[in-house]
């Protein structure tokens, strides 16, 4: 015989529960059965590539630099796979090897016009790896995390994986900052805002007024809370944005923030799994906060970021892949869904355009856009309905080609 | 002025617990807190080091492989790096490269004589990581995994992680399994029974016969419980393996079980993070299981392991590093605690000792070693207090050196 420990039933039918959930975590389940939908739209892409032949598919649906790396980079590889030294595979510290982050430090010092140093600096597993141990580190249960919508939908599992929320607010019409609407969500459980600059929905690069102006409230809230509320930057795309247009240096606007990057984007390497966190040389309890940053690291399961593509980012991290083809197929696709006739922002970075879904159903537009044998993402998946995503990191054909079922999917839709 | 939402204060004054938790999570303070203790103790081994000098001080306190890794482990590596072909860097399915799946199932089908297909492998980053994918697919609130003492500390965090509970139950004097104590701890919120064998400190295999009755129980408090209730083995010394031991093929044994193993200790390349996860054919809801490994692999942040390093196992995977040298050591080490009178098993794999202290207070007999300028590491943090781990994945030079210090401590303690 076995022991039967208690359970509060919360009022259900506990053994029904544990019955459902009797092999795989019920919160996972209910991840797979809400995200089926989306599931469903790829199968759907999937069917429409093994019907007409993939070369007639346009698939604009997801954010995977088509951009081989710079051949520099190539070289450094080469060099570091070459490299037989001992303990070039072997564990490290938790946040990385020590001259690697310093390289990362000046990196970030020339980004955010402010000075940090090696012990600022935790090397992680991408972009994705950075937020989750920054939300491991920094939630409470039940602590919040605002952001601004559009968003990218990974963000919800990040937070909920620590078990905190995540509060997207609305954004203005031009998807920038709606600072009123930021500070009507604070409250006594907020932990931080989380921008994502550029956007990636939406391509948007939020302004330096913006940004002082949320620092402003930022503090004024830390204040009123006597503990500090962070500002917490994503940035892949800092470095993939058009026009000259700049992303205003963050660390440089308010103590309190940390920064993530990853090389995926603009090294093109998204499959390696490297990147970085920056944490703000006076954010408050500096020293606590880089602590629980590297043990989260290693108890999260990470560990280090792999050991071989740390040494070949700290030494190609400037050798960026070419952003003049990203233009090109920005404003080629500009002009083909303006000819169209789409409402919609030019992106200032990253590759995506976030157009206005020309009937109120974004999940039916994009459907639509599929008969065209046109691939996008709702808006609804970035809490944004009414929208649809185009990633633009696709062949120049494929955007040529797209144009006529762009036109044709407006002139469907009857407007 | 900002919203106030209340907050359930569960008898404790909320603004203080706010105040002293204000930057970073509570939970991570209370971890960093514990860990002091073993942090003072490599403060101190580092002191040591900066007092005697590195090459006077014996540091077996690290479980990080110091042989190279095999010679044509580098070739492979060098070749996969200059592969130039489109997308080796790029976003792949979050289960990882279908051919690298295909060649980790022809292992896995070997080490478990039963026939594994490529679905039912997940590559992940290292088997940290292939175990926090686990226990994010598998866990409820408060769910139970048992686990043998002595166990690697690690699998607290992991467990805890995901909100589970980890619950360490005695072994018998010689570790293998206490059947017994596992039937005792078992009960309806037990989830899985984890094992790691050869044993992360203690060195021991677990044998045919105790599996096959682990497995028995298993069945039947399934049964009891309408519910599978999984057996984890995470396997990173599977092939270090000493005077011709094998580690028992635990897939056949019970279909609901998942392997979890790692190439850091057999290819010697613990920075990297490869390693893989296996789900038995024929375990309960294996889908569904299998679907929730994946999206934990995505939302965790690992997003993927390492693409490079996939491709470099998926070719490289049989070129282990040199195991005799690893046998000489042990021997050797055998030789030298026995003559100094220490009691212990001998290590049938894995590179590590696990003798009993000569005196109760396992930290105060590792803080004597240290004097000798041996670094250990006290068997408490392995749950087995009365012991200490001496990991000998160093030189043979060192061992030979340590012999005083062992004999002397020994004697130290009068015994």
């Amino acid at each position: 015989m076995f022991e039967n420990i208690d359970i509060e039933s919360n009022g259900k039918d506990e053994k029904m529960i544990r019955s459902s959930a009797s092999t795989v975590a019920r919160k996972m389940l209910d991840f797979m059965e809400s995200a089926s939908w989306i599931r469903k739209m790829f199968e759907e892409g999937a069917g429409l590539r093994a019907k007409f032949g993939a070369d007639k598919i346009c698939d604009f649906s997801l954010g995977n630099p088509d951009l081989p790396p710079h051949r520099s980079f190539q070289r450094v590889l080469e060099t570091v796979a070459a490299d037989r030294s001992p303990g070039v595979h072997s564990y490290m510290p938790n946040a990385g090897l020590t001259d690697v982050r310093s390289r990362m430090a000046v990196q970030a010092s020339r980004d955010h016009q402010i000075k940090l140093s090696a012990e600022e600096i935790i090397m992680t597993c991408g972009a994705a790896g950075g937020l989750n141990i920054i939300f491991k580190s920094l939630l409470n249960p039940d602590d919040e995390i605002i952001v601004s919508k559009p968003y990218f939908v990974e963000y919800g599992f990040y937070v909920d994986n620590h078990g905190g929320r995540l509060v997207p607010v609305e954004s203005r019409p031009d998807f920038s900052l709606d600072i009123k609407a930021i500070e009507d969500a604070i409250n006594n459980k907020t932990k931080a805002v989380l921008l994502n600059s550029p956007n990636n929905p939406s391509g948007v690069i939020y302004g330096r007024t913006e940004l002082e102006v949320l620092a402003k409230l930022l503090k004024r809230a830390s204040d009123y809370f006597s503990r500090p509320i962070f500002l917490i930057s994503d940035e892949p795309y800092r470095r993939l944005v058009f026009n000259g247009y700049a992303v205003p240096p963050i660390l440089r606007f308010y103590p309190n923030s940390i920064v993530i990057t990853s090389f995926s984007k603009d090294l093109s390497i998204p499959g390696e799994r490297i990147g970085y966190v920056a944490v703000h040389p006076e954010a408050s309890r500096k020293t606590a906060l880089l602590d629980a940053l590297t043990l989260a690291n290693r108890i999260l399961g990470f560990v280090n970021a792999p050991a071989l593509m740390q040494r070949v980012v700290g030494e190609a991290l400037d050798h960026i892949t070419d952003i003049k083809v990203y233009q090109r197929r920005r404003d080629r696709l500009a002009e083909i869904l303006r000819e169209a006739g789409y409402t919609f922002i030019v992106p200032q970075g990253a590759f995506y355009f976030f157009p206005r879904a020309p009937i109120p159903d974004d999940t039916e537009f994009v459907r639509i856009l599929q008969k065209e044998c046109i691939l996008t993402v709702p808006g609804t998946g970035f809490g944004s309905p009414g929208h649809f995503r185009i990633a633009f990191c696709v062949d120049d054909e494929v955007i040529e080609r797209s144009r006529k079922g762009f036109i044709r999917a407006m002139e469907r839709v009857g407007i």
